[in-house]
């Protein structure tokens, strides 16, 4: 099946160019799964949480309304970040749109730095999602950018199932993509992480988005300042097979009878 | 604190042999933390578990008897490989010998392809030490080569205050080099990946040891075919330094009310 990602500079605030702009990127994509990056319709570097107020929406609102055409015309499956209100909660969320403009959510559980003056930690916990692309069916997990850090969700989503991650990020820092590849190796995922670039309001993002194998291997990995679309083929199946060596099942493995301090 | 490496190529079966390299190679070290490869002494292609029987001993013997002026006299802690008998069982285990010449042991937890038919997977978990030199105070956590692939031993002895990991390997695959990067920086400690180089048996090992700080900057890398000691100074305060961000702290970061299938 196809996957990839979108890779540019959102503008800070203007959700309904940043809408067309994503629009017109994706003309001519179809039958793919596709991620952006985290917050990419608001832009990231908020004042003070009354501006990401004005910003953030419901998750049913007019971003995925904008967006529920454009899927359902190129059955596309999106994942995209968005500033999502919950009653007078906001979260830093990524949202699974399918071509029936169904929408799945998950909210980012390790917020970094300044997020944590405006949003909420997530409450979703680290859900898998069914994706039906063609005759190819893959199960798929949401992270968004700081839970690079930490190995647990990828872990938790692999023990789950969950075949791709779909990584929605706005990095500021070096270290994520490559430490994406250990991520992949360890739990045998395909891992999609989508990076913005540009700069906003003097801070500057990574780019560097890519797509890494389950055997640790980049399919695609775009510069700092590259835009566009990149998709490429991958099948879903190899994320099945957890053996690194004839004898070495990395799920059976596990010792889980010593791996005690996790119960606490 | 001096902490290091000696990288070499054990003769396969020659004890004695490797003993008197190691012994020359590590002469006018003193005052340090060295960690040597797995089964340094004895080498690793066992033909079958019978050959390994009559190589291992027991983790007081005559590897230990050997060793134990050496750190005496020069104030050495020095953690190395070894083929441990207790009673029936055959471990890959790795020591921690301390100036004293008291031993602490840990056996390897994920044993690798082969190992399988010959050693019975560790039994002691992931217990940390305690090592004094000078006047640093250091929590030392073991581990040993393919254990590397497993994010959860690292996250047990980090939780548990380790602050070097020493990582004793007989690697043959390029992968675990860089995926220490990300293992120090997920859990802010230093870690010693100690690889021997050469041939035995047709297989190659790949060299390339190196010590990680906290922060994912390589301190040492030394290439696929040198052999020598390496130390350098570290500060084992650093790795009590879990914040990436000014508001972030890695491990009060933890989401473990979201980390619900570890707990199965």
């Amino acid at each position: 099946m196809r996957v990839g990602f979108l890779q540019y500079s959102p503008v800070f605030g203007d959700k309904k160019g940043n809408l067309e702009r994503v629009e017109e990127m994706l003309s001519g994509e179809k039958n793919a799964l596709i991620v952006l990056p985290e917050l990419c319709f608001t832009g990231y570097v908020f004042k003070d949480r009354e501006e990401l107020d004005t910003l953030a929406e419901e998750a049913v609102g007019p971003t995925v309304e904008y967006l529920t055409p454009i899927v359902k015309d190129n059955n596309l499956f999106l994942v995209f970040g968005m500033a999502e209100r919950v009653g007078e909660r906001l979260y830093n969320s990524s949202c699974l749109l399918s071509p029936e403009g169904e929408i799945k959510i998950y909210r980012k559980a390790h917020l970094f730095n300044k997020e944590k003056s405006f949003f909420t930690p997530g409450d979703t916990g680290f859900p898998v999602f069914d994706v039906t692309i063609g005759s190819n069916q893959v199960k798929v997990g949401l992270l968004v950018c700081f839970d690079w850090i930490f190995p647990e969700p990828w872990r938790i989503l692999a023990l789950k199932g969950a075949q791709i991650i779909a990584h929605s990020t706005n990095l500021v820092l070096p270290y994520c993509q490559d430490a994406m590849i250990t991520r992949a190796i360890e739990n045998r995922v395909f891992i999609i992480t989508t990076n913005r670039m540009g700069e906003e309001r003097e801070v500057t993002f990574t780019g560097r988005s890519q797509v890494v194998r389950p055997d640790g291997k980049i399919l695609i990995r775009v510069g700092e300042e590259s835009q566009g679309v990149w998709t490429v083929e991958c099948d879903p199946l190899e994320a099945q097979n957890k053996m690194v060596t004839e004898r070495n099942d990395i799920f059976q493995d596990r010792r889980k009878d010593l791996y005690r301090i996790e119960v606490k």
